[in-house]
Parts: structure tokens; sequence; C-alpha cells
């Protein structure tokens, strides 16, 4: 199955075929001082500089999160997307639990969009998936339930399931939700790495849909996070991950992904990552 | 499915319910000149220091290669299995082509040992077998057949099948069998990468036996080579792969099999990433 997003004439494709999408993180002013600091003086220097740098690093997709504690964050986040629009070309994936947010950046963006996110729960999938249909965009659907987060492999594909349905009945293809099965902190619970491996490999086997995840919580409290996180990633792209909502610019994270690329059979002649072996070397020779 | 292998009375278990298990590969003179030449003098100090080393980074199992050209391969195995035997208490693992060496070296061995390796080939399979029968050791079975190594999974699953199938035959249990997919060199075939991985979930899932991989050769000619390494490790963890032989000693695989062991729910409390971090960071203060 393929996601397919878009920027004006730019597209960027989604799916086990392809090589793996990067959705940049960084806009994102919670726990980033400067970039909170800078937003709500309605200065976007800071948030633009992360935008290129993510796309140079790697990036697809660009989150956007516009929710600095006191703005008004419907208009902060349509200024930042119209700041994004004229500044770089890549697809956006709007990053807010108001739907005021939502409804503002998908009205003024000209593509389609992801939505990051809705959950399985009612009252969310009545407000997320109108948005979506109306715009046409695709959506993040992550796989907490009106109870929570379910225990078990098999609980948790039951809310994929109803969020892959209740969107086929707002006339939302399959092809446009993209699951997060939702990666919980090792450190609190030893198991909870491999339930959200073992609920992506089914997803993927009963749903086809393509899976996304924030891959950076599941390190939390443990040191050498990056590693931590490179390695999940790995062991997700194995077991369907298609997309990841993270930090190119950190070197672990984008060389983990690219030499995933080589071994999914993602990177011809191994072009990229020759490219990016390369690039790297030039910076250390300058440092 | 619990492969046991012993060393006297120590034991290691390998199987998707336990931390991944590396092989450690360091014990073998091809492309390493001093230990070639000190094994050829019938010096075993490189080849001991290399077993501690291993050990010490976390190798379960040792590999032993004794093949040093023009040397007597069965004397040079049983010698140097008996120079470990006195040294370290790691089950080992028998890396010959020679029938005469594999039997020197087994029948003098106090323990479950592992043999590395018979393929799918009649050949193969019928001097292979009975010396694992009659010593009660494991065995590797790489899936290439009498035609060479397939082209697809499906192809290559009917050769680990032939292979569980005639151990069967001399009264070795699947759970003796460990196979090995076969890494090729992602440089020659973009798809080589993609074909192993493949043929993993379809070996685990339709015969359940244990998995283990040479992993280096798939990153041949390319640079970064170990980052390509450690990332095939955790894509075929998220497979089924359970043990690997490869180079311990090498931090960014050690680094990666334990942030998999973490994420995989095999280790409790992180307790052992968490030690590797603190005595990385002591060798760093010192160094």
């Amino acid at each position: 199955m393929e996601t397919l997003l878009s920027f004006n004439d730019r597209q960027v494709r989604i799916g086990p075929q392809h090589p793996f999408v990067v959705i940049g993180e960084r806009i994102n002013p919670t726990r980033r001082k400067k970039l909170l600091e800078t937003m709500a003086a309605g200065d976007f220097s800071v948030a633009l500089d992360d935008a290129r740098n993510q796309i140079a690093a790697g990036a697809q997709v660009l989150d956007v999160n516009a929710g600095v504690p006191g703005a008004d964050e419907p208009k902060l986040l349509a200024d930042l997307t119209r700041a994004l629009m004229q500044s770089v070309s890549a697809p956006l994936c709007f990053d807010s639990a108001n739907p005021d947010a939502l409804q503002a950046a998908l009205a003024l963006y000209t593509g389609k969009a992801l939505i990051n996110s809705t959950t399985g729960e009612e009252k969310m999938l009545s407000v997320v998936l109108p948005l979506a249909a109306k715009y046409h965009a695709a959506v993040i659907g992550v796989i907490t339930g009106d109870k929570g987060v379910p225990a078990t492999p098999e609980a948790r594909l039951e809310v994929a399931r109803k969020i892959v349905q209740r969107a086929a009945d707002y006339g939302i293809p399959a092809e446009d939700i993209i699951i997060d099965c939702l990666a919980l902190t090792v450190g609190a619970d030893s198991n909870a790495g491999r339930v959200t491996l073992d609920t992506m490999r089914l997803v993927q086997q009963e749903l086809g849909v393509n899976l996304s995840l924030g891959a950076s919580n599941v390190s939390f409290g443990l040191p050498d996070r990056k590693s931590i996180n490179a390695a999940y990633l790995a062991l997700g792209i194995a077991r369907g991950l298609t997309a990841a909502i993270t930090d190119p610019t950190v070197p672990e994270l984008r060389t983990t992904i690219l030499a995933c690329d080589v071994l999914m059979g993602h990177d011809e002649y191994s072009m990229r990552w020759i490219k990016s072996f390369r690039a790297a070397q030039k910076v250390a020779a300058i440092a």
C-alpha cells in the first residue's frame, strides 16, 4: 500500500517498496527553548533553519508543531505553515491536538498533507477524520483506544482496525491511514519494545497499511538513547515500519536508516549510502 | 525452539526467548596475519587472547577455525581445542570443511559443540550429519543446495527443510539445526539483503528453527561496513535471527546487539545495557 503526500508538485511516497521516509521532528517548541522563544515572538528563522537542516539530512516530510504555551495556536500554525511553504518544498505533517489549528493550516496548504494525529478514541476520530476528508489529507492513527493503550498486540490491532474502518466511513481510503503502534518506555516495562514490534507485524499483515513511529519514547530514562532509538528503527523496519517521526540530523539515526535502505533493497548500487559516507568524510576533514 | 550448547557444566541456550547469542568469529587465521603466523608455529597465545577478549565483550560461544595453509588441520584444530578448553569455559563452534579435523576436535571436546557447517548438498550432509549424530553436536546448516544458492526465499526454504529432514534421518532433532540464510553481498545485488531477510522470516515461520548468520559478507565492498553489518543484525533479529557469527569486540556491533536485547524484552530492567554503558564510560575516562 502506498501513501502519497505532496506539496505543490513535490510528491513523497510512503510504502514498503520505497526508501524509508523520515518525517523531521525538530520543528516542535516543546523542550526547545530557542525555538520556543523565537516562535512566540513570531520569528520563524530558527524554525526555517530546522526545516532546511532536516531536509539536507534526508527528511522528506516535516512535522510542524506550533504548541507555544499562551499563543494563539491556529494563527501561529497558519503563519508558520505560510513561512515554510515560501521557503522549502517538502510536504508538511501538521502536529496538533487543536482542531482549529489543524483546520487553519490545512485550509491554506497547497498539497496533500499529513495530520499528526488521531487516536482510536471516538472523541478524536469524530473531529480529526472530517478534517482529513475535507482537505484530502492523510492521517497518522495512534493505537490508543477509548480505554487507553491496550496491553496485547491483538488488542492493539483492533484499535488500528477501528481507525481504518472509521476513516472509511468518511471516505478516507486505507492508504491514507498510517498507523503508529506507539513505542512505550522499555525502562518502565521490559516488554514494551517487543509488544510494539509484534503489533507492527500483526497490523502490517492484517491491514497492510503503512506504519510510522515516534521513535524516541522507547529509550526514555536509559543511557545512550540514540543507540537504542537507532536499533529500534531497524527492528521496526524489518517488521513493516515505512516512516518515522525522528531527527535525521542525529548521525546515528540517519546512518541506520540509510543502512536499512541498502539492506532492504531500496538503495540501488548503494548510491545514497556511498554519497552520504563521502559527505560525512568531507565534514570530518573540515572539522 | 531452543538449541542447547555446552562445555563441561557451562550451558548456552539459543532461542527467541533468550538474549541474542554471539558466536565470536575472531579465532580464524584467514586474513589475520599474526594469528596465522603464531598458530602455524603451534603458539596459541594470540588465539587465547582472542578467546578471552571476545568473551569479555559478550561472546557466549567461540568459533574455532584452524585453516592454516599447509598445516595438518586435524592435529592443529585438536591442539587448539585442547588449549581453549584449558583456558576458557565457553562452548566451541568447530569451523572446518575438513571432516577429519571436525572428527578430531569433536572426539576430545567435553560438551555439546556446534559444527560450522553443513550445506544442503548431499556430499556435505552425508559427511557432516553422521559426525553430529555420533558426537551429539548441533550443526549450522547453510542454505546452499546441490545447484548453489537458490534465488528466492521459497526455494531457500526448501533447502533448509531438506537439511532439517536429512538431520532427522540421522536422529538429530530440529532444535540441533541452526539455519544460516546466507547473506550475499548487497554491493553485487541490491536485493541480496532483502531476499535473505525474507528467507529468515519464512524459515522461522515454517520450520521454527533457530537462525544464525555470518553477518559481515553483506557489506563487502561498501564504505562504513560496521554500520551496515550492525543494521543487518537488527533487521535480522526482528525476523527471527537468534545467533550470529560476528566480532563482539567491534563496539558498533556489540552496542546494536545489546540494544536489540533491550528492545526484544531480553534485558530485564536494562541491566546489561546500563552495565555495558558504564564500562564503556570507564574505558573512555582512562583513554
